[in-house]
């Protein structure tokens, strides 16, 4: 895929250089600038065995509660994952020498890294890079910066748009990595959004958490979730938009809804370039009790091998999904299910469709892109999630990766 | 693998023959029979999209509190699931047609299906066949009964053991098909297990219950749950021991060992049959708070399809079992963590192991069956689940499967 156009946003400048954590010749370091009163709000793994990058971000957001954050540095190749304290502490060393280079404190310093689990963050690798990397800082780096940051990723990936707030113009832009909900121990989601709207941090962290819902935590390609996974949303608020401090603000609407789209934009690239993957299937649950119900039913059938398998041998198998609506353990009328790919009734009302041609769904499956809508039939609550087919290729990539 | 020497069963005769269901030349039901005063107890899928025929079995069981159950039928070809009332009356039919030939209530007889989902069992192939199968009920076709309920499984599973009660030797046969926890849409495991000693339905039930969870309820192909899954167990009483009225009565010691043994034999010939599957893989958690944490945790492991491709690739890649800890969202202490592959250490108090040797990791890797131990720190608690690997070849079987 083409890497879209993302323009300068106000106040944010950025570099990128070659730390070195892989042998070849690569960029493999990220870092950008923000100007003083922005603010920083973020969404970090839920799993237990969590990177010390990961551990730092959030103590600190905390420390700051979002304000004054002056620069983030991410570098790929080495995920400083499950390192103990000598990982926490090479952490502290590059967010201090970012500290004296950007004059400010080291707690200002946001902190992201990818790559193999275990191995101790070599920190002198970034440090010495820094005197080359601040004189090239810009505003104009998007491609090289959504470059630097992937790993087993085919492509770089980024999202842009401008929104009006009180009638003046902000940009809303975002660049991520991530092959795969999780690539392998090149551990990682990553995805780092900027706007120079001015809003509270209070009001971006409810805005970053409301929104990562119904995309990053929509997104699914093995059900798998890193150490390292980390969004970070900043605002310069250098727009000349007036400061904000409400998510609900009525003067937010469109920056709102921008907003989400650039990260489902986001998300969407991500599975796009799951392992191995060459559909792209969105799955809708209807009917259901609550949203929560919903997206747990929805996320059971994404997640299914089988069903996700069917998927890559363009099979329309609907017994699958009723297996893994069945299994996702919430409140279903099993004599009230109904099936649907694309515009092709499968199941209705608990029984097969008396409308099912095989010919038809055969020729359905065939799309690169497809849809599945299932109604539970208890309730009015509705939730998407969108995945890819599990493939050979999938097997291939990750049975061979460290060998 | 060849089939293992079952003997019979006192009281227990079986039948095989041809209903049908395959358009090629194979048997695909079996009939048992019991005599008067035997006991039934059993395990069903907890899948929200049950069948017919588990439906028919659990309300009948809980009607008769497992006394005098006289009769099995079971079918594979077609699973019964997903058909609504018509499936429901279906299922009826047979069970009356067989209590007539029987002479024993319909409530006495126990059905279980498996195979395709959403076909409506067609009950006279069962029924037509009742005459001709019921002159054949031997003590002696156990290798006939396992073959019979296979689908996608490539061998036959049985497993059998003598335990004494009170200084009287009795036996235990069992039979099990299944290939992948769930194969397919060819839904199903089932698993029948007789024994002629006299134990009270309760009893039963609660040795059924208290068994299943660290056998058939530990072992993993795809972490996916069918519609029919059904583990039956009867005893005949006709051994000659004394009856036994409560599972914890101490001259049941030696059988309830045995029977564990017969449970967990067949629940490993599922995993060995898995789908695709070239590796046999145990998983141990150990420093768990309680055995229900240390199980999920374990789960969590030997469900990861990231893991499994990592067996399938014989990559002991640790970074993966870490990651799988993380998201098991169970208490664990992350600068504790060990992990360990048959003898050799990977990582320890949550750092890599000092004496992790790359060589010795991937010697141990080539291994037809593998160990994967990890301590979590927290408790004392302690828990294994087996699982095979993730191989190309089961995205072969289940992507081609329907088409």
């Amino acid at each position: 895929m083409p890497f879209p156009t993302l323009h300068p946003v106000k106040g944010v400048t950025m570099a990128t250089g070659r730390a070195g954590f892989y042998k070849h010749d690569r960029e493999d370091l990220l870092v950008m600038s923000f100007p003083e009163g922005a603010s920083c709000a973020g969404v970090f793994t839920r799993n237990a065995v969590g990177s010390a990058p990961v551990d730092w971000c959030k103590r600190h957001l905390e420390a700051t509660k979002g304000e004054g954050v002056r620069a983030l540095v991410v570098n790929a190749g080495c995920a400083n994952a499950f390192t103990g304290k000598p990982g926490a502490d090479a952490v502290r060393r590059v967010a201090s020498a970012v500290g004296k280079r950007f004059d400010c404190r080291q707690r200002d310093v946001m902190v992201a890294s990818t790559g193999v689990i275990g191995v101790l963050l070599d920190d002198t690798k970034i440090t010495q890079r820094l005197p080359e990397v601040e004189p090239r800082l810009t505003e104009d780096g998007w491609a090289g910066a959504a470059r630097a940051i992937m790993t087993t990723d085919t492509f770089p990936k980024g999202a842009y748009a401008e929104a009006q707030v009180d009638g003046v113009t902000v940009r809303i832009a975002g660049i991520c990595k991530g092959s795969g909900m999780l690539a392998p121990d090149m551990a990682t989601m990553l995805a780092f959004v900027v706007t120079d709207a001015a809003i509270s941090p209070t009001a971006l962290q409810n805005l970053c958490t409301l929104y990562t819902r119904n995309t990053f935590n929509a997104v699914t390609v093995d059900g798998d979730t890193s150490t390292n996974d980390t969004l970070l949303l900043f605002a310069t608020g250098q727009s000349g938009a007036p400061k904000i401090s409400r998510a609900g603000d009525r003067r937010l609407a469109d920056f709102r809804e921008k907003l989400e789209g650039v990260l489902l934009d986001l998300a969407h690239q991500l599975v796009r370039d799951g392992e191995g993957a060459t559909k792209f299937v969105k799955i809708t649950v209807t009917g259901a009790e609550t949203p929560a119900s919903a997206r747990k039913i929805a996320r059971s059938i994404a997640d299914s091998p089988l069903v996700k398998t069917a998927f890559a041998g363009e099979d329309a198998n609907w017994g699958r999904i009723l297996m893994a609506i069945g299994k996702a353990d919430e409140p279903i009328d099993r004599d009230s299910i109904g099936v649907k790919f694309g515009p092709h009734w499968a199941a209705q009302d608990g029984l097969i469709s008396p409308t099912y041609d095989e010919a038809k769904m055969s020729a359905y499956m065939k799309n690169q892109e497809l849809e599945v809508t299932v109604d539970v039939g208890v309730g009015r609550a509705t939730s998407s999630v969108w995945t890819c087919d599990l493939t050979k290729r999938y097997v291939e990539i990750n049975g061979d990766y460290r060998s």
